[in-house]
C-alpha cells in the first residue's frame, strides 16, 4: 500500500539518486562522444518507463559504461564527432536497440542472450574497462589520441605524450586520486565513525558530486579555461523535445549489428543486476518482461534525444541501499534530474572534462579482472582461452568486432569441449549386476560383446565423435557380434544424435554385429517412440545393462554372477 | 600382401572406375562453369594423392555435385564465366580449400565440422539437389537462364520458355529418361537374369557411358551441332601441367569464406561415405588423417589445373562393389583417366551438353529429400525448423549465404532447445530414500526445504535459465530456508554453469537460504575441487538426496521413512 511513509521514503531516495546520477550521466555522454545534456536526457524517460514496465524494484536504467563505449564504436564510423548527424545516429541506435529488445521480448527470444556466455561477458568487461580507462587519459591529461581501439589509443598516447597539459593534469589526477580514496576507504571510515552502513555507502557515492563542485570552483576561480582546460561550457537548459530519429535505411542497416550487440550486452548486464538485487529480498524478476521494459526504456531514450541505456550496477545499488520501496522512486529520480536540467545547467558551465574523465576512470577500473582468466582457465581451459581471446581481440579490433569474434570463439571452444565426451568400455563387476569402466575397475568382459558407456547427451557436437569411437572400438574386437551402448548418462538425443544411432545400427549390421541400447531414460524413450528407428530396435532396448547381457547370453550373465560368488 | 592376384583385381576395378568417372568428371566441370578437360584434370591427381594419404580403402575423391555447385557460386561473382580468370579463381579456390583442410587436420580441428549438423547437411543436400536439377534444364532444353540462385533460375526458365531448342530437347529428355530407367530398374533386371549383384550394380553405373556414346553418334551423324545443339567441342588432349594458381591476396580474401564452407561440406560428405563403406568390412577410418588426405587431394587438384574435390558416394560405391582391395586401385583409375585424356578426347568432340546435363540431373535427384523435414520435425521440432529454413534460404539466397544462415539458425535452435531443460521440484517417496517429481508422484515435502532436479548438464545455454528458475521457485516457498539442487543428471559444469552456481549460492544466502548440492557425479566433483566455490560449499555437497535432507533435519528424514512403514 502506498502511503505517506513510503511516499516520503521514495522521495528521499529520489533526491539521493538524482544527485548521484547527474555526474554519471554527464560523464557517460562524454564517453559516448555526445554533448553533456544528452546524458541528462537519456537519464529521464528511461527511468520513468522502466518504473512502469520493469519487474525489478531496484534496477535503475540509464547510460552505463559498456553501452556508452559501444555507442561510440558504432556511431563514430558513420558520422563525424560533434556533428548533428552524430547525435541523430546515436538516437537511431537507441531506437534500433529498443525495437530489437522489444522483438526479443514479444517473441520470448531471451534465450539468445545465452550466446553471451560467462567467458565472453567477463572478457568483454575487462577489455572495455581497459579501453575506457585508456581513453579517459585524454580528458584527464589533455593528451590528444586517435583511433577507436585500445591499441591505437595507447600508441597515440605514447607518441603525443609531450602534448600533456599541466593544468588539465593538475585537475584530472588529483580528482582521480580523491575519487579512488573515497571509493576505497570512505565507507570504512564512516562506519567506524558510527554512521550506518547503508548511509555510509550512499555518502561514499557522493564523492563525484563533491569533486565536481570543487573543480568547478577551481576552474572558475583561476580562469583555467583560458589555460586550455576543456570545460563543459554552455549546456542548453530545458527539457528535451519528443521526436523520432530520422528514418534512414542505409544508416539503420549500418547500425543493425551494433544495435543487436548493445541490446544483448545491455540485457545480460541488467538482468544479472536485477536478479542479484531481487534475491536479497526474495523477489522475482521475469526475464522476458525485462526485455520488454528495457526495450521501451531505449525507445524512450531515443525519442527524448538520448542514446542507448541499460540497467547499471552502481546506479541500482544506490536505489537499493537507499531503500527504494516502489518503482515510483525511479519516477521521482527522473523528476530530480529534470529539475537539474531545467535550472542548474548554468552552474555546470565551468565543469572540467578532466573531472568527468576521472569519474569514469574510477568507475571502470573495477570492471578489469585479469584474475578471472586464470581462475577460469584452471577450472575449464577452453573457457579460459575463450575469455583471454575475447579480451585480446576486443582490445585490438575494437569492441564490436572483438565481441563478435569472442562469441564465435566461445562457441567453437564449447563445440570442441562437448565434441569429445567421456566414453568408457565397461565390464561386469564380478558377483554384481553393476558395470564399470574396464580401465578403472576389475571387471569381467566377453570377447563376443562390446559394452560402451557415453557420459553425455547425444547431440550434434558429439554425434560424429560417437560414430568414430564405435567404429574404432569394434575394429579392435574382431570376434564381437554384439554391441551395447549404455545410455544411463544420456539426457536427450537430438536429430543429429538420432541419425548417428541409425548410422551406427546400419553399419554394425553390415559388419555382422547386433546393436543394443541399455538404461535409456524415460523421456528419451518417449522421444524415440516417434521414430521408425524405434520400431527396428525396440526389442534391443534393455532396462538394465545386465538385462542386455542376459538377453544375449543368459549363461554368460549368470555364470559371471555365480563364479565369483563361490570363488 | 600385394601379389599378382590383387594386382589383377585392382587393375580390373580401375578400368571400370575410369570408364565411369569420365562422364561424371565432364558433367561436374560443366556444372561448375568450367571447360570439360578441367573435370578430367581434377580426377587424376586427387585419386593418386588420396590413395597415398587417405585411410579408407574405398573412398574415391574427385569432383562431386555439392562442391561443384559451390565452386560456381564462389567463382562466378569474382570472374567472368569462360574467362582465363575464372579458371584461375577455381584453381585458387581448390588451393585454399586444401590448405584449410590441412590446417584443420594438423591442428586436429575436425570437430569444427560439427557445426554442420544433420539438419543443415540434409537441408543443404535437398536444396542443392533442387538447384542443380533446375540449372541443368538449361543444357537439357536449351533455355537460357540467369542468376545464381534457384529462384532467379526458375523465374528466367519460365520467362524464356519459348526459346526452347527442340533438337537439344530431343537429346536431353530421352537421355534423362534412359538414365532414370537404367538407374531404377537395370540392377533388378540383371540380377533376375542371373547376373551377380555386384556386377549388376557396376553395369547399371555404365548407363551414362552408353548414353554418351549414342548421343555422340546421333549428333555427329545428323550434324545437329549446326542446329544449335551445344557440344563439348575441341578438348585439349594431353596431361595437365603443374603450376600454382596466381597469388592474389584480394582474390583469396574474397574466396576465403566459400573455401571454408567447401572444405567442411566436402569433409563431412567424405567422412560419412568413408565410415559407411569401412564399417561394412570392419575397417576403421581416422577422421583427422582424412582431413589431411582431403587437403592434399585438393592442393593436388589445384596445381594440376583442377577445382575443389571431395569423396563422392556414387564414385566410391563402384570402387567398393567392384572390390578394390588396396588404395592402388585409385592410382590405376587415375592412369585410366590419363589415357582417356591423352588419346580419346577427340572422340568427345560431338558430345552434347544435353547428355551431361541429363547425367547430372539423374545423379542429384536422389539428393532431394523433403520427407526428411517432416520426419525430423516429428522427432525434434527445432531441428525440423532448422532444416526447412536451410532449404528455403539456400534456394532463395544461394548456396553460400544459405549455408551460413542455416548454420546460424541451427545453432540458435539448439540454444533454444537446450536453454530450457527439464526441471522438477522433487519430494520423498514415502517409506523409501527415493525422490521424485512432485507433479507426477505422491511424495512428501517440507515447507522448509525446496528440492530441485535439473535433467541436463549445467552449461552456458541453460545457465541463466537455472538462475531464473531457482529464484522463481524460492519466491514461491516463502518459508523455505534450505534449497537442494539434485545433480544426478548433470554430466558436466562449464565456467558459465559454475558462475551460475556461485550466483545462486550468494543470492540464496542473502535471502537467508542455505544452498546444498546432492548426487554430484565423480568427474563433476573432481572439476569443482579446483575452485574456491568448492571450499565454500563442500560440507553441503551430499552423496544422496536423502543424505542432504538428513543433514538438515534428521527427524524429518527418518519420520517420513517410519510414518509410512507403520501406516
Amino acid at each position: 500500500m502506498y502511503n505517506r511513509k513510503t511516499f516520503t521514503n521514495d522521495l528521499i531516495v529520489a533526491v539521493i539518486v538524482a544527485i548521484m546520477l547527474v555526474p554519471q550521466s554527464l560523464a557517460y555522454a562524454q564517453l559516448a562522444g555526445l554533448p553533456p545534456e544528452v546524458g541528462l536526457y537519456a537519464s529521464m524517460a528511461p527511468l520513468v518507463l522502466y518504473a512502469v514496465f520493469g519487474t525489478s524494484r531496484s534496477l535503475s536504467v540509464g547510460p552505463v559504461a559498456v553501452t556508452s563505449l559501444m555507442t561510440l564504436a558504432a556511431v563514430a564510423p558513420v558520422a563525424a564527432l560533434g556533428s548533428p548527424e552524430y547525435l541523430a545516429a546515436a538516437m537511431a541506435l537507441a531506437l534500433l536497440t529498443g525495437v530489437i529488445l522489444l522483438i526479443l521480448g514479444f517473441m520470448k527470444l531471451g534465450f539468445l542472450s545465452n550466446f553471451m556466455s560467462f567467458p565472453v561477458m567477463s572478457g568483454l568487461g575487462t577489455a572495455v574497462g581497459i579501453q575506457i580507462a585508456t581513453s579517459q587519459l585524454t580528458p584527464m591529461l589533455g593528451i590528444p589520441t586517435e583511433g577507436g581501439t585500445f591499441l591505437s589509443q595507447f600508441i597515440s598516447l605514447v607518441k603525443n605524450f609531450r602534448q600533456i597539459n599541466i593544468y588539465i593534469t593538475a585537475i584530472g589526477v588529483p580528482s582521480f586520486i580523491f575519487l579512488l580514496l573515497v571509493r576505497k576507504y570512505l565507507v570504512n571510515l564512516l562506519t567506524r565513525a558510527g554512521v550506518g552502513k547503508g548511509l555510509a555507502g550512499i555518502l561514499a557515492k557522493m564523492g563525484p558530486v563533491l569533486a565536481i563542485i570543487i573543480t568547478i570552483l577551481v576552474v572558475a576561480g583561476f580562469e583555467l579555461d583560458r589555460q586550455g582546460v576543456k570545460i563543459v561550457g554552455e549546456v542548453p537548459s530545458g527539457l528535451p523535445g519528443i521526436a523520432l530519429p530520422p528514418f534512414d535505411l542505409s544508416l539503420w542497416s549500418q547500425l543493425a549489428t551494433p544495435a543487436i550487440l548493445i541490446a544483448i550486452v545491455g540485457y545480460v548486464a541488467s538482468i544479472s543486476v536485477a536478479q542479484t538485487l531481487a534475491s536479497k529480498k526474495r523477489q522475482h524478476v521475469d526475464p522476458n518482461q525485462e526485455l520488454v521494459a528495457l526495450g521501451v526504456a531505449n525507445i524512450g531514450a531515443s525519442i527524448s534525444g538520448g542514446f542507448p541505456v541499460a540497467g547499471g550496477f552502481s546506479r541500482s545499488i544506490v536505489n537499493f541501499e537507499a531503500g527504494a520501496e516502489t518503482p515510483a522512486a525511479g519516477a521521482f529520480a527522473a523528476m530530480g534530474i529534470a529539475l537539474v536540467t531545467l535550472f542548474l545547467t548554468p552552474l555546470l558551465y565551468f565543469l572540467p572534462s578532466a573531472t568527468l574523465g576521472a569519474t569514469i576512470m574510477v568507475a571502470v577500473l573495477s570492471m578489469v579482472n585479469f584474475k578471472a582468466v586464470k581462475i577460469t582457465y584452471a577450472y575449464s581451459p577452453t573457457d579460459g582461452i575463450a575469455m583471454a581471446l575475447t579480451i585480446i581481440l576486443t582490445l585490438t579490433l575494437g569492441v564490436i568486432a572483438g565481441l563478435i569474434a569472442g562469441i564465435g570463439i566461445s562457441l567453437m571452444m564449447y563445440l570442441y569441449r562437448t565434441s569429445r565426451p567421456h566414453i568408457a568400455i565397461i565390464g561386469q563387476v564380478p558377483g554384481t549386476q553393476h558395470f564399470r569402466n574396464i580401465d578403472r575397475h576389475h571387471v569381467v568382459t566377453s570377447s563376443q560383446i562390446v559394452s560402451m558407456r557415453i557420459d553425455e547427451s547425444l547431440y550434434f557436437p558429439n554425434a560424429r565423435f560417437l560414430e568414430a569411437k564405435v567404429s574404432e572400438r569394434v575394429s579392435a574386437y574382431p570376434e564381437a557380434n554384439h554391441f551395447i551402448l549404455n545410455c544411463s548418462a544420456v539426457n536427450s538425443i537430438d536429430a543429429s544424435g538420432l541419425e548417428s544411432l541409425k548410422a551406427i545400427n546400419l553399419r554394425l549390421k553390415e559388419g555382422g554385429i547386433t546393436f543394443h541400447l541399455s538404461e535409456v531414460k524415460g523421456p528419451v524413450i518417449d522421444g524415440l517412440k516417434k521414430t521408425q528407428f524405434y520400431q527396428e530396435i525396440k526389442h534391443r532396448i534393455h532396462f538394465t545393462h545386465y538385462d542386455a547381457i542376459y538377453s544375449i547370453n543368459p549363461d554368460l550373465a549368470k555364470q559371471t554372477m555365480e563364479e565369483t560368488k563361490f570363488s
